[in-house]
């Protein structure tokens, strides 16, 4: 089973980035042969910058490495190190209604948002869906933002199919658990647009700072308090074991201890859970080399699925 | 000064294809370095059978080096042998604002005429304008429904020029002269959608029937008859010396020969302007590895450009 997923390269990791995606995409690697790539043919439609375009994918190499990808039994890769996705994508285009383009949403969404209206944006869910379906991709992990996308996915690589041959390999979306969100230092969903991150990453002194400027309530020391809906609690407990995060909800209900003494054992679990995969970075900050022959070795290996795919599309619509 | 063409695979060639847009494109040669490229990835957008994809990709190859085009001064290949232009029309898609093809004409054109309305066909000006940008072409003779594109390849050349850097050379067009309309059998444009088509390269016989099925007036042989506007003498103009031109107007002018005459004089000189070229696509049928081999070598030539103008590209924006 071969289990695809893409990587946005969009800076500095956050817990809720990890918890939400990271974590679960890496866990992926023990499932089947797991392939996962850099989208940074996908960044271009909102990085103008190429040297932030060039800084976020080192960024999100080293960190992923960091946090547990192991290149012995996935493949990882840069998007674009393998160009075969973007011929497919003008092959998958010849055959892809303008309906399935216009009926989807994340168009619309995202120049709302601001974003400029450009044809790569427009044709996003074409690439993704050559991204897809040039690795022969069995399942696809989805947020519910992309399932339209993998619908479309599903429905270009039919459409070819029927006009073609049995070309491609129809995916399977696979959901992502969206609803255990992680709350931010404000209690909202964690989310760099709204400011309240903590950066899994970061220096220590500002990361501790951020943890005890973690809204509360005004119950006094003394008092009982309420474990249910505490941002402290929901965060320690994605850090800490049960029988900790148990023992703090007690003392929650028990009263007698502030809300800082417990911000800063959140603190203390946080950093130490990150602290292995802290050091793994620091390792692979200081070994570009490596890093670069990780991602070349994934491309190389990436590449060769690609090519069969690819060849077996041209040869269908008589191009070669 | 590099000149390029691109030449629609569309079957058989005729009398006005060749007037209309080979031979003039074949003259280019003489003029620079001329490029010419089967645009086959374009033609899917429009047919779907691989065997005839195939075919006219040979035939129109064929055609082409039968009628002149010179393989040792011009580079001719398949569009598709150069699939680097795909990955630099995604890097031109994320800076191409929807307007630009919005605005287009010819997609609604060809929906119209009843198309499916494709993604590939929507698309096919971004496409296009890499065809024309990774040569780093300065001159592209259009005919007057391509000139849009053509403009919508400048503006897109520069909109990348002014984010990126000066990475394209802009491509002036040289607007080919459609006036001198090449008539069909009944008068009208000839065109293989009206029916009216002489092949260059259809079999004597067949040939022969359908100039005498030239449409004429109802004069008697002895009356004298108006040269001007005869579909017979527009034809004969293009395969005869002036003088022979001047001769048949005088005749017309006189009375006393027939319509039937003048046809059968045009069906020898029809046939005697396309003997060399005929004698010639005899020998490359016979020959279809020289023909494999001439595009090959094209587009090992043409791939060598496209590589340097793309790897500009790529670094430009960040991606290598």
């Amino acid at each position: 089973m071969r289990i695809l997923s893409g990587i946005q390269p969009s800076g500095r990791l956050h817990v809720g980035n990890y918890f939400g995606m990271m974590e679960p995409a890496v866990r992926l690697q023990d499932e089947g042969e797991a392939f996962y790539f850099i989208a940074d043919y996908h960044s271009l439609t909102t990085v103008h910058d190429p040297e932030e375009l060039r800084r976020n994918v080192r960024d999100v190499a080293i960190d992923f490495l960091a946090c547990g990808l192991d290149p012995a039994r996935a493949t990882f890769f840069r998007q674009s190190d393998v160009p075969e996705v973007t011929e497919l994508s003008w092959l998958l285009s010849t055959v892809t209604p303008m309906g399935f383009l216009n009926r989807c949403h994340s168009y619309k969404d995202k120049t709302d948002r601001g974003l400029e209206a450009t044809h790569g944006l427009f044709a996003y869910p074409v690439l993704m869906a050559a991204d897809i379906l040039i690795y022969d991709s069995n399942v696809v992990p989805v947020g519910e933002d992309q399932k339209q996308h993998l619908e479309v996915t599903r429905d270009i690589a039919t459409k070819f199919n029927n006009r073609y041959g049995e070309v491609f390999t129809i995916p399977e979306p696979r959901i992502r658990d969206d609803k255990a969100k992680v709350p931010g230092l404000d209690g909202q969903k964690m989310s760099k647009s709204y400011g309240n991150i903590i950066e899994i990453f970061g220096d220590e002194k500002p990361t501790r700072k951020k943890i005890m400027s973690i809204v509360t309530d005004s119950t006094p020391v003394e008092a009982p308090k309420d474990p249910g809906g505490s941002i402290i609690i929901d965060l320690y407990r994605l850090v800490a074991g049960a029988g900790e995060v148990a023992a703090m909800e007690a003392e929650f209900r028990a009263g007698g201890v502030g809300y800082g003494d417990f911000k800063k054992r959140l603190f203390e679990a946080l950093w130490e859970h990150f602290r292995p995969m802290r050091e793994r970075r620091e390792e692979l900050l200081a070994a570009p080399d490596h890093v670069e022959g990780v991602l070349r070795d994934g491309a190389g290996r990436a590449r060769a699925a690609a090519r069969a795919t690819l060849d077996r599309a041209r040869t269908a619509c008589g191009i070669s």
